[in-house]
Order: C-alpha cells, then structure tokens, then sequence
C-alpha cells in the first residue's frame, strides 16, 4: 500500500512535472495577441454588414441644410457627429471637439456681390444673376450663400472686358501682346490654374478685376440647356450654377503658419497674407457669360481658347464690339466681401488600441460644405459614418478592438484651405509624427459610378490592391472593385505586371495635404469615379455649386448607394488592415519602384544639360539603388520572418521602419517658397513633370534663366534629394 | 481494477492538467529579457574594471604626436581608435570610418603669420613670436602648428594699435567714442565675446586687422612668469602660450548646410559664408601682447578692461604714446591662412543590443587637437577607450550584450567647428532622431580635480546623479562623487530639495550641438573641474596651446589619472543605465522643474512689458502648467507599473514617450538666423537670460527698439513656445 502510494505520488508528480514542461513550453502563451495576424473572418463580417441604405440616411441627414464652415448649419453637422461617435451601442470609445479660431472670408448677405455691364452714363446694361436659379425647394434656404470667391478682396473695379481664357501666365501673355490690359476686367474659366492663380496672375498686366466660370465644354460634354440637358434633368451644371471655392494658394489657416490657431496664438498682419487675389475676382454662371464673351470684341482667341458656346471667343477690344448692344461699356464688379476669424470645430473620435495605442491610424474627411455639400464632402461623412458604426458596434459589443488605435477626424473649414486638419497637424505635430501610422482620406467617396480611383503613398498601394480584391464592384456581379478597377487605370510595375495605376498625392487637393506634405504620413485618398470614355466632365457637374443635394446625388451620382457602399467597404477594408494586422501591409519595395520611375525620368529629361553644367547626377542613381537594395533587405528579413513567432519588439521594429519611412523625406527647409511643403518627393510643382518635384522645378528655372546660380539650385536639389533617399535607405537596413 | 486504472487515469490527468496550468501561468517564462530590469551587479562589475592606468597609457598613445584634423597624427589616432575597436578581446561588435570632405583653414607653413610693429620707413622694431617657446621635447615636433586664428581671411593690414578690451559690440562702441577707428588694428583679449565675433564686431568701424591674445588675469590668476609661476613649473600658461582656436561662429560644414559634405554635395559659395572674420585676425602670446598694450598712448581704458599687465590699460592713441620707442609706428598683420576642403573622418563603433537594437545609446568625443592636444580631447578619448574596452571584453566574452544598441563615436575636425558630429547628424538625421536614446559627450574629461561637472537635459539630471552616487570621488575616501559634487554646486529642487546643479547645454560648446539643438535628444557633457575658490582661470590655462601634453596633464591636470578614472566610471555608469535599464532613466517631471524655472523668470523679467503691449503670457503658462500635469501622470503610471509584470509593447510605449520628449521641442523654423539651432528651449541666446532663449531675444530686441514688429516677434516667440510645450506635453498623456 505504500508502495502504491508512494509511486502514485511519484507517479502524480512525473506527470505534474510533465504537464509542467507542457505548460511551459509546449502551449503557446498569449498574454499578447501578438501571435494572431489579421482575422479575415473579421474583414468579411465587416464587409457584409457596410450597408447602403445607411449610407444614404446618414447623407440625407448630413444635407440637410447648408452648412457652410462655421454657420449654423455647420454647427448641426458638428452635433450629428459627436451624436453618432457618443452613441452608447455604436459610437466610439470618445469623441470631442477642438476649437481654432480660423480666418475666412464670406460675402456680405445684406448687401451682394454684384457684376454689371454700364454705360459711360452709368446706367446699368446687365445684371448678373445674384444667385443660382432654384430648381428644388432645399435651394430655397436663405442660407445658400451667394456665389463668391473666398478670400477675393473687395472693391468695385470697373473697365472694359477681355477674354483670358484660363487665367494661366502664358495667356496673360499672349493676350497682352494683342490687347493693353491696363484697366480691364478679365473673363477667364475654370482649369489650367488655381482659382486665385487667375487674378495673380493677371495684376501684373494692370487688370483691375477678374471674372471667372464653368465653360459647358469643360463640365458639361458642351450641354448647355435646362429645358432638357442640365439638372434636374441630369447630372449636368444648369447654366446659373456656380462653382463657388477658396481662392487662396496655401493651405492651412493664413494668419499662423505653422502654428495651430487658438485664441491667442500670434497671428501675423493680414496685409502680409501672400497667395490670394491681389484684385477683386468673382465667379459667375455660365448663362451669364455667355452673354458676356459672345458680345466681346477684338480678334479672335486662340483655338485652344474656344469653349463651347456658340460664338466666337475673341480676345475683346478690350471691351465688347462695337456691333454689340453693350459696346464702349465697361463691366463692373462690386465686391463686397469681408475676411474675419471665426471658430471652426474639427470633431475628433478614437477607438483605442489593445496592444500597440500608441500607434495611429488616422481616418479623416471634412464635414464642411459650400452649400449643401451632398458630394463634396458629405458623400465621404456619409461614408465614415457607416464605418463607425459598424466598427464601433463591434467595439460596444466587446467582439472586437484593434491592435493599434484609430483616430476619426471630422475637419472643419476645409473649403477654405484644408484649415482643420492643417490646425491640427500642427498642435499635434511631434504625436503625430512619432505615431501615425498612416492617414486615409475619403472626401468626395462617389464622383460618378464607373470605377475606384486611388492615390497615396506608394508603400500604401499593396494594401489597396488587397482590399479592393475583395469588395464587389457595383453592379457587376462577381467582378471585384480591383479587376473592374484596372480595366479603367493600368500600367505596368516592373515587380507585378499590370496592375491598375495608383495616382500620387503632389498637390493639396483635400485634407491629405498636411499629412503628406507637413508630417510626411503616408496617405491615400479613394473614390469611385467616372468612365473618362463617357465624359470629359472636369469633375463632377454640381462641384460647389447650389445643385450638390441630396436629391442630386440619389439620383444622378449614385443611385442606390452601391458605389458609396464599395468606397466604404475598400476603405473600411484597407483601415482594419492597417489597424489591426500584426505587420504593418505597408510595403517599401513599391516605393522604390516609384522612385526608379522617377530617377529614370529625371535621367532622361535632364541628364545631358546636368552634364554640361558639370553637376552630376550619380549621387541619385546611388541613393535610388541604395533605396532598392534596402528595400529588398527589408522584405527579406521580412519574409524570412513569422511574425506569429518572433518577439513583439521585433514586430515592432519592422513596423517602425516601414512607418516612419516617408518621415524621412520631409525636409523642412528644400521648399523655402511653399508653404507647408516639406516632402521631397511629393511636394507640387509647376514643371508638370513625372519625376522629383524640386529637381523638375529648378531645372525648369535653371534652364529658362540660364543663370549659374540657378544651375546651382539644381545641383542643391539633386543633394536634397540624395541626401533624403540615402536617408531613408539608412533606415531601412539592419537597425545597427 | 478497471475502477483503479480509471481512477488513475483521471487521476493522472488532473494532475497533468494542474501541471499545465502551473506551466502555463505560473511560472514567469522568459522568452525575452524584458522581465530583468538593469543589472547592478554589472554596474558594479564595470565599476571595478574601470582602471586609471590603462586610461594613462591611452593617453600616453594619444599624444604622441600632434594631431590636428586632417594631419598625418590625425589619421595615426584614426588607425589607433579602429585597432582598439576591432580588437578581438575588447573591441566592438564592429567599428569603421565614415569620411566628409570638409572646409578648413591652415596658415601657411612655408610662410608663416606675422605680428610685427614697423615704422613709417616699414622698419620692423618688434616682432610677435611665430611659434610658442619650447620647454618639452614633444614640442619640438615641426607638425606643432603655428598659432592661428583658423577661417580669418589671409591679408597685410597696417594700422595703428589700439585696445578694444574683449572686443564686445559695447566695447567697440565705447572705444569709438574716444577714438577714430578707421584704419587701425585692436588688440583684444580673450574672453567676453565668440572668437569670430571680435572680428566681426570690429570691421563696422573700419578697424582693419584684430589681434587678441589671452590676459595672465584671465587664465593665470596674474601670474606670468615661466622662471617660476608658469609651466612647466605649474598648470598656468607660459608667456608666449597662445590659445588657437575656430574662428567661426556656426557649427558643422561652412559649405554644406544642412547636408553632409561628400564628395559631390552641393557647396555654397565661399563668398556666402556667414560667421567668419571679415578681417584679418592673429592670435599672440600675452609676452606680446605686453609689449604692445603696455606701449599704448590716448587716455586710459575703464577699469573693467584692466588686466594683469603692470601697466595701464590704454585705448590707444590710436597708437603707441610719445615716449614709446614704437611712437608714430604702425602694427602689421600679414595672415597667409588658406581655406581648403580635405577629408576628415569620424571612426564608428557599435555594440549591437540584444533586445532593442534599434535604440541607440550614443557616447561620443571628438578625436582631433590644436597640436597634441592631451587634455582637449584625448582625456575624453582615453576615457572613452577604456570604457569600450571594459565594455567590449564584456561582449566578446559573451558575459554581457546591453538591451539596446550603444553607437561610439570618435568625431573628427570638431575644433574646425564640431564638424564630423554635425555631418555624421546631417547625414543620418532621420534615423538617429527616431531611435537615439540619448546623447553622452565626454570631450574635455577633466580640467582640473575638484569636482564633477554636468550639463544636460533635466531629464537626465536623475540618471546622472544615481551614476554619481555609485562612485567614489577621487582622493575623497568613501565620499562619493555625488556627494563632494554638491558641496561645489548645488541648488534647491522643489521636488528634491538641495542637489548638485547640473547646467544647460545652450550653446555648441563641444560636439552635443548638433544632437542637442538640431536632432533634439536628450544630451550630457561631463568632466572634473575646478575649485572656483581656488583659481579664476577662465579654462585650464594650456587650452589649446601648444602645452597641452602628456607631461602637463600628467603633472598638473590629473597626476595619477584618478579624477580620469571617476569620469570613466561615472559616464560609464550613465552609459549602462540608459543603454541596459528596461525602463528607460530619463525623468520628464525634472523637465518640467526646468520649465517652470524659466517660466518664472519670463514672468518676472517681462510681463509687465508683455501686458502693456496687449501681449498674454498665459498660454506659456498654460502650456507649462499641462507639462507639469502630463509629467506627472507619466511619472504615476510609471510608479504604477511594475516593469517586470507588463508587456513588452507597454514598456516600449513609456520609453519612448520618454526618449521623444525632447524631439516635440524642435521648430526647424523658429530660428531662421541661428544655423541649426531648432530646440526652443535650449537654443543659444545673446540676452543671457536664463530663460526661453527665443523669447529673451525677442523681448530683447523689442524693449531697445519699442517697434511694433518687433513687439509683434516676442508674440510670435510665446506662440511657438507655448505650441511646442503643449506638443511635449501631448506626448506625455495618455498615448489615446
């Protein structure tokens, strides 16, 4: 019996001291749910439940009324969302508002801005319209403000009319050799330059004031009628519409560059506010220009010049020909716009990270409209909050959380110049340089139905394939997002073959800007848009107009919601991606690609010149070559790796590396003259050329003037430029 | 029986159960070494290994020849650092060169500079020493250089003397009131104003030509005797020792700002360089200088510009009085310095760490002299050769491998302008900024043997005193070096009460400038000093003269090298602790006592002025106030956690709020007229305040001028301030 009990207990104990050895080293622990990767179950249970039908509630809620920044109605948006982020069963951990104190610029609603055609008697030939004619009762809201340029300077310039086509320098050129402009007002249309850029552009001549529209053949495949052609018979500009819009070249809130605007930051003189319109400049409809440019005298522009209405476009005399009925008259702009600072809320929401918080996906839009704003930008709310919903659902419920946090960002007084999320780069510049992770932007989510279009990073460009690989394109069956996608946009990657053709994010189009371009984030920005086949349309017909409503969107943007429901589930997909996959789906060797593609341009287009000058290039072939080898080191190390099995902090560190890569790009000072500007690979630039933006810009320079010291601007940017790619390359090898 | 084996069975398998659990739960595994915090027994261990006569000899080796940078001893101390740190049993893991072309100033050894005094028939009736007299062998060496004033332009001005004291913008001011400065040559003592800056101070009066030399009050408590008061009778500086040095008031590559000067960067034009002398400047012996301010006519100086000379201090006719032989004769410069561009190289080393490779712990000294330079820098690098050979035995024995990374670094042309550590920060700016822990500079190790001396970041106040505890001062006994220190230097903390002051590091005094003010990480420079009661000499008296040898710092700085051996231990110390501590020893509510130590001062010195210019500085406050409050909540969830017991990820969070304090402090932009400096508390100042040094400019500049616009800036100065305090203090909160 003792015996028995004592090999019982030895017995017991081998076989304690076994489960012991098992316990310990034979189960896999999880006190960290480092082991798991991303859980595709979780992707298709969010897909599945991304719903249309509240995609569209949540845009006709959002639409409303107008609201502009700032208003009222902007207030309402601002309640909805902290609404929708608080709510107990589907919001977001927190949710809160941030305050700046912004400067913008509204016309007088008691006393409108007007254009008038008057004789030399003064009397008043032609009136302008003031507003854009109604067509459905939401237009009736006396909050639709007046058609305006924000950030146009008052005044009443009065003098005779030219034509200046786009407003571009090369046409103030051209016209100027035909017509003396002192003294003139200029008719110019949309494109070709930045809306201020027309009046910049034109002061030097001696132009007093500026008009600027929508030529139907610019926005309207040449359409002009509202009997039949237009809205609300389709998706096309009525003649009276407007595209309304901030007439400013920065971006950010101009009184406190690089510095967040509260109350009592310091603010610098308006009188040095540089980038806006140095003279009156308003926009009107293109019924009224019509009347305008068909009575204009002088030769006859250029072809290039020619729109669609049926007249000839001539330059003006200046000033309209003598068979018109407004002959020896002058237009008159009467301008009474007023600039003040005002609060602008951006509305901020988190779900906090279970294992890393202190990494971010950042996810943003701005809720700020023109009028009602259905597209642009509530197309993309409507969107965000159907994201939330369903992830904070999951949140509330307990079923799930991400491995990083996700910060949801509603940015205020975006229409002005992408000032609410510019304000909050720079309150919160180190935190979100050290932490972001990458930023998503979904503005306008739907420009028409055709296919996804996509621009960011070009380490971003894998994690989009992958998700839109997995969404339904709509309306068309089984073919997913991806394979329509690149029927529509391909070319061909030196690593992958075809693939469909990710943009880059070079200028400051949407809230992206100062993500890319201040914190050197890597970005994307996604929508569906159009069959180019089908429409030269610039962009969308309704674009800031009184005209982008609800009853607009439902019916003639996209029916049904389906596209906005493909743009939730693409960008949904790619944010719990990159929130929650155990490696970061960010991929370095993508980016290398982009810069050979770049070096090979710069290569061609400026080699032979670089060498006579005696600067070379060499020291950019290397930095690109040493960028590809260690990219491919990285992916190596990465492949060689199972995540699932090496240390958190060896995870981490990967991560690190591919996070931070585009941080080192941003050089605060390569861009002394752009304002913001600090990436060296994405920064916009005039040359108009595929390849390294301040090479392009100086040897555009350099090669005009010819002067040794702009020759030493190029060989400076090809240092920049080397020094930045050597750079990053440093950071992607073997941390020591 | 079947009852039995069942039982048993059941039996078996609950125990095997209950031995899974206890495997499974409760025992701590240790798949990483995240569980041990530092190691004391290994402090200790260092402690003890640390060996004064091995710091000897290196020294010894260092100084055999003179080794200015660029020279052939240049490359033998290159050779001498690569063969300790490849040394197989107590190298580094790896250790290599990096080289930069660089721009530096020589005389001209075919023909030397000359100080001469020569009369209207250009007889020469006195001529200044070329090369300081011989007391040593190693001074015969013909590679000792000349002295000079490196980066003053070559020329042959003539003009009568005068005395300009220190050369101060006051002084010039003052001596131009009582004398026309056209056309004359100032002599100046050191001291009071940067080199360069005696020059460029002078050259808008029209002085032509500046000499200054080193006053016997100033370094030699007044003596001047080499019979008996001076070496090699004691430390003091001999009559014809002439302290060279950089005449240059930036840091890094004059040619290659902001980018590291390789061989195909873009360099400025010479003619753009800034900071430099205008005019030819000499340095000379104080036997000479005598000679000729002792000659001086006009009235006599102010008392404050007295020296020690047994004469008194005139200004200066201009030119020597009456009864001087040299009456009605002129002082002559003839400078022959070139400037060239040569190849100057730091030597790397690393020890690659086990846990966090990729966070660096960087320890560094510049490598290259005036002439055998034994206490400036080759104390430092005998300091820090035997603490890689301590550390490195430890390594290739495979007993020890610190948790993070720990980067070496042997910095070369650092008296040029701390070159080598500028371009190795310019060319690796983005990855040492995301991942370096800290920053330990031990140039100069010792200068004298009474006490330590420590500037810092306040973060690291609290690493370096429990470093300072552990060690025994030298010649003390069991008193250790923390506790002799705060006899010396003290304050009171209000969070610690009384403890040894550690300094700030505002300035570029040595090679922490461009990790201090350019990459913003938190930084250190130690060494023994002096007893202040003892002597007033403004810096040990051979300071780069042509003394500065083995035998002087064997004899007078450090006989014995135990004052050697205490900085070794105690930055040895340091260096374990930040490189080998799980949670990282950096305090960031010391940060906020320095804070509110200068926002106090700001209050007081300038609210009254602030408020009448309707200027608030209750955002700073504020700003202040959110730091203190973050810091303490840090602290709280520090003290909260147990290391040991959180995951890695959660440890990683809290080091890396604290080692990127210091990165939310930098504005690339709030300086645009200091070079490099973008860390808006410890940036360089002229107001000489001890407070926010872009403030204290600002407000400065404004209460002299009373402009709005400058006004305007001393706004603009709080912004930033209180932007990037509240910034750091983001960084400090909760991660979401």
């Amino acid at each position: 019996m003792i015996k028995q009990v004592l090999f019982g207990i030895l017995g017991g104990a081998l076989v304690l001291t076994a489960g012991i050895l098992i316990g310990h080293y034979g189960i896999a622990r999880s006190p960290y749910s480092w082991e798991k990767d991303l859980d595709e179950s979780l992707v298709h249970k969010f897909l599945s439940e991304v719903d249309n039908v509240q995609i569209e509630q949540n845009l006709r809620e959002l639409t409303k009324v107008p609201h502009m920044a700032t208003t009222a109605g902007d207030e309402q948006t601002v309640q909805l969302m902290l609404k929708r982020w608080q709510d107990p069963d589907t919001g977001l951990d927190q949710a809160w508002r941030e305050e700046y104190l912004v400067y913008l610029s509204f016309p007088d609603p008691t006393k409108p801005n007007k254009v008038t055609v008057v004789n030399a008697a003064a009397d008043v030939l032609y009136t302008a319209r003031e507003k854009e004619k109604v067509y459905t009762e939401d237009q009736k809201d006396p909050e639709v403000v007046q058609p305006y340029a924000a950030y146009s300077p008052p005044g009443e310039p009065k003098g005779k009319l030219v034509y200046a086509n786009q407003g571009k320098p090369g046409d103030y050129k051209l016209l100027s050799e035909a017509v003396d402009l002192r003294g003139t007002i200029a008719i110019t249309r949309y494109g070709g330059a930045g809306r201020a850029d027309k009046a910049i552009n034109a002061a030097p001549y001696g132009v007093v004031g500026v008009l600027v529209y929508t030529d139907p053949l610019d926005i309207n495949d040449g359409l002009m009628s509202d009997a039949s052609e237009t809205y609300p018979h389709s998706w096309y500009m009525p003649p009276s519409g407007v595209e309304r819009g901030s007439f400013n070249t920065r971006y950010g809130d101009m009184l406190t560059p690089y510095l967040a605007a509260k109350e009592e930051t310091y603010r610098i003189p308006e009188e040095n506010i540089t980038g806006i319109p140095p003279i009156p400049i308003q926009p009107i409809g293109f019924e009224d220009a019509e009347k305008l440019i068909c009575e204009l005298g002088g030769t006859e522009a250029p072809v290039g010049w020619r729109g669609a209405f049926k007249c000839t476009y001539n330059f003006g005399g200046p000033g309209f020909k003598p068979t018109s009925a407004f002959r020896d008259s002058d237009v008159k702009l009467a301008i009474f716009n007023t600039a003040v600072t005002k609060n602008s809320s951006n509305v901020m929401g988190v779900i906090r990270g279970s294992e890393e918080p202190d990494r971010y996906v950042i996810y943003g839009n701005h809720r700020d409209s023109w009028v009602h704003g259905a597209i642009d930008p509530s197309s993309g709310t409507s969107v965000m909050l159907e994201l939330t919903r369903v992830l904070g659902r999951m949140v509330k419920k307990g079923t799930w959380r991400p491995r990083r946090s996700i910060i949801f960002g509603s940015w205020g007084a975006e229409e002005f110049g992408l000032i609410g999320s510019a304000e909050y780069a720079e309150q919160y510049f180190a935190k979100l340089s050290e932490r972001t992770v990458a930023y998503i932007n979904v503005d306008i989510a739907v420009f028409a139905n055709a296919t996804l279009r996509a621009s960011g990073m070009p380490s971003l460009q894998n994690v989009i394939f992958t998700a839109a690989k997995q969404v339904d394109a709509p309306g068309l069956g089984a073919t997913s997002v991806y394979d329509n996608w690149i029927r529509y946009a391909n070319r061909t990657s030196s690593a992958h073959g075809p693939v469909p053709r990710v943009g880059y994010l070079t200028g400051a189009g949407s809230d992206y800007a100062a993500f890319v371009h201040y914190l050197g984030i890597p970005s994307m920005d996604i929508s569906y848009t159009y069959d180019r086949s089908k429409t030269n349309a610039r962009i969308y017909p309704a674009y800031h107009t009184a005209y982008d409503t609800f009853d607009y969107a439902s019916k003639f943007i996209d029916p049904g919601f389906t596209s906005h429901q493909a743009i939730a589930r693409t960008a949904g997909n790619v944010l719990i991606r990159l929130a929650d996959s155990l490696l970061l789906p960010l991929n370095c060797s993508d980016y290398a690609e982009s810069l050979e593609d770049y070096l090979n341009t710069a290569v061609t287009l400026y080699q032979t010149q670089t060498q006579a000058q005696n600067i070379s290039m060499e020291p950019l072939e290397r930095a690109v070559a040493s960028f590809r080898s260690a990219a491919t080191h990285l992916d190596q190390v990465i492949r060689s790796s199972d995540p699932a099995n090496e240390t958190p902090l060896k995870v981490r560190r990967i991560n690190d590396q591919l996070m931070l890569l585009d941080r080192a790009f941003l050089d605060p000072l390569a861009f002394p003259d752009k304002h913001a500007y600090r990436h060296v690979i994405w920064a916009s630039s005039s040359a108009g050329k595929p390849t390294f933006p301040g090479l392009a810009d100086a040897f555009a320079n350099a090669e005009t003037t010819g002067q040794a010291g702009d020759w030493a601007k190029v060989h400076y940017h090809l240092s920049v430029l080397s020094q930045a790619i050597e750079g990053a390359a440093h950071t992607l090898v073997d941390v020591i």
